[in-house]
């Protein structure tokens, strides 16, 4: 087995939170980080290829901005000064918007999204777009994993993963409506955050689906909460939806009442080599003091994961039926402009019926309301994040079958970047109930202590 | 009392529906019908001014196509043909859409909404873009009421209003946040179609808040539900919300278990002539057959109408939150480009809290509830669309107090043009309860029976 380039019990990857003393004291300064991002984008980005389009010229004049505004002693927020990358479906102002398709190659809307809007507002420095698969659906782009070239990064939110993983930048911003932000953020070491179903206002984003949600992928759990949760201080939740909410300080570590082993329908194709080295984990979960309960001690639990056996199957027909705008409309208009990938599954797509939809839909209410059931139980749902670390192969961005879980659900995750599989990163997933992220947050805390890792 | 320019109790708006058994035996075509159209348009637009772009050319192909269909006895769904306006809010292909603001002139998104590109599959010709309000919001664009120009022809959907009303088009594409569909129907004697939260799909529409639904402003009643339906039929509801459902024909007409009059907090507003015609006309469908209740005869309707007193307070709040993004963001990036009608209401804006925000939508959810409660007892609830006719002056577009209810309540409403006031149109509104929009048609169906009007 290959020496992991990270440690698995700390994050060596560049954080962000922990240099703000330093720029309040002067001993650092956004533009000098911002310049040490650029030096590991010179160092690999031509191999990992994790941007679509860089501004480094706004991004230094943003980062001078931050600089003098911590010198004047007057940051706008905690994440003022902090380089992103944003997934290359959300709309900027000073960057094209090409969403992984040939249709909208140099699309300029001139304008930002809600989100990056609220994160300029903020003082954050948006350094690039990143690699988006098509349409955020299943064609990978030309990313490939900082932890092993051969490898995916996973996708849809590819190259936001894959930016954090190789130290590009300290957060990124991604989106999910299957699998796409908990996988990439699995099979690139990241702290990856998804909110709940409308915490994070997407107003300006393309191709929201019912279960789209954006969220962030962090160097470290602390990145994550406060970058999410700053940026919603600004933008807010979706219309209709009150976004996150509290302070933008991590919150504080807080115990578990009991966790309930969530096996779902990807545990039999994990490896029992990965399987194994989840329940060391669990145990060590246990031994530290969190009541730990799988399908097999208890009737409702059981129900609950046999109820969610389809759900990437219901996931994928919503989303069909969701996708036939824009994308059946594109290529009826220019059927070459859409990949063979998307194409082939267009006519499945097109003959779902509005009954279908409306049973899939009924479905999803159901999950959701066995789920909310378990809330009295159960702190959270704790769960791999992949079948395994990242496969060989550009491809493919890998199974989706255990990210997909909180997307149905509606419910916030966050990936834990807390095991390895065959040399390479592989997440633990924590899932808690909607609404309610920062007790989700306040449980990965208490998870990071009990395994001796950074925030 | 000046005589009206149509007659109140029948339509003589040019309506679509009952042209196309001509269209199939060959004794009218699709393109003589845009002719006429175009004829009309040529001898009042440049009064009206209800576009903002035509696409003649485009048309007159697309009802060549569409002739051609019926030729071979195979048109592509019942709207075939159908000369349409869109409000300049959804994105089409072939034009630009302005948004009635200078920051969007000439803004070229290159591909229809999924409601535009659901209404060509179904065969409709796009004619041109109506007149939409800055942003939807206050500020009116220039268009001008085609029964007396010197009134205003409601808004936002200014334009849509305005082109059914001056028999420009047969139908027009609108959408409502807070009255812009009921209003303008009610100014410019159109049947007015404000479909249930989620009916229609809205994505490549801009400005989509929490309230905003799509509908249909209607020269006849057939044609508002035929066009939505076979809309929907093709482009769905939003995503996570099953469409529009059932027979694309006019529902049957049913007779209402009872009817609540709903006097809101519009009624004190409106003059007691208004109120004497609105009764008197409520007296003759309750010798119809309707059994009518108001506040004074059932306890919880009372209620209902306390609870509801600050919709247009609890809207306009709901709104100005949602609507910081984009409108701050413009007026932050570029303060001259947003009117000061709406740039005097940012700052306020600016200040609603999250914990408002929560108050509000609570308030909100709470008045659904106690009108879903109602769905035992009242068939629907009947009121006025407008305080009275459309007021002089074009730097208004009105009271919305009448039309917000529907809005707030996610419910669907039809405006019915039957009423006259100051010699000018005024009119009618049911209120259906959410998703059962078809019901609601059957309704005003019966109605329309019993007020000797043409369907």
């Amino acid at each position: 087995m290959p020496s992991l380039p990270y440690d698995p019990r700390t994050t060596r990857l560049r954080s962000f939170h922990d240099r703000v003393s330093a720029f309040r004291k002067g001993a650092d300064t956004p533009r000098a980080y911002l310049e040490r991002c650029l030096e590991e984008i010179e160092n690999r980005e031509a191999d990992v290829k994790a941007f679509v389009t860089l501004n480094v010229e706004g991004a230094r004049a943003a980062a001078d901005a931050s600089t003098e505004r911590y010198a004047r002693g007057a940051p706008l927020s905690e994440i003022d000064g902090q380089p992103m990358g944003v997934k290359d479906l959300f709309e900027t102002e000073d960057m094209p918007t090409q969403c992984g398709s040939p249709i909208f190659a140099g699309n300029e809307t001139g304008r930002d999204a809600a989100l990056i809007a609220g994160l300029r507002q903020a003082g954050a420095v948006i350094l690039g777009k990143t690699v988006s698969t098509e349409f955020a659906f299943y064609n990978p782009g030309p990313t490939r994993n900082p932890f092993d070239l051969a490898c995916t990064p996973g996708g849809s939110s590819s190259g936001s993963g894959a930016a954090v993983g190789a130290g590009f930048v300290p957060v990124a911003i991604g989106s999910q409506v299957v699998g796409s932000l908990i996988r990439p953020s699995s099979f690139n070491a990241n702290f990856g955050f998804k909110p709940s179903f409308g915490a994070i206002n997407r107003e300006g984003a393309y191709f929201n689906l019912s279960q789209t949600v954006l969220g962030t992928q962090a160097a470290s759990l602390t990145d994550a909460w406060t970058t999410a949760r700053v940026a919603t201080r600004f933008a807010g939740g979706d219309p209709g939806h009150v976004g996150l909410t509290g302070d933008a300080a991590l919150p504080d570590a807080a115990a578990p009442a009991c966790l309930a082993k969530f096996e779902s329908a990807g545990w039999e194709r994990t490896s029992s080599k990965a399987q194994a080295k989840f329940d060391t984990l669990l145990a060590t979960l246990a031994e530290a003091g969190a009541p730990m309960v799988s399908r097999r001690e208890d009737a409702r639990l059981e129900q609950f994961e046999q109820l969610m056996t389809p759900a990437l199957d219901v996931t994928n027909g919503l989303c069909g039926y969701e996708a036939r705008w824009p994308i059946s409309y594109y290529h009826r208009r220019d059927p070459g402009s859409v990949s063979e990938n998307i194409a082939a599954r267009l006519e499945a797509w097109n003959y779902i019926t509005d009954d279908e939809y409306a049973v899939m839909l009924n479905k999803r209410n159901e999950m959701r309301s066995a789920h909310d059931a378990l809330s009295n139980t159960f702190t959270a749902l704790i769960t791999l994040s992949a079948i395994g670390s990242a496969p060989v192969g550009l491809n493919t961005t890998g199974d989706p079958i255990f990210a997909v879980n909180s997307s149905i659900l509606g419910a916030p995750a966050i990936n834990l970047p807390l095991l390895e599989d065959e040399g390479m990163p592989l997440g633990v997933q924590i899932i808690g109930y909607r609404g309610r992220d920062r007790e989700l947050f306040a449980l990965a805390h208490w998870i990071l202590q009990k395994c001796g890792s950074a925030t």
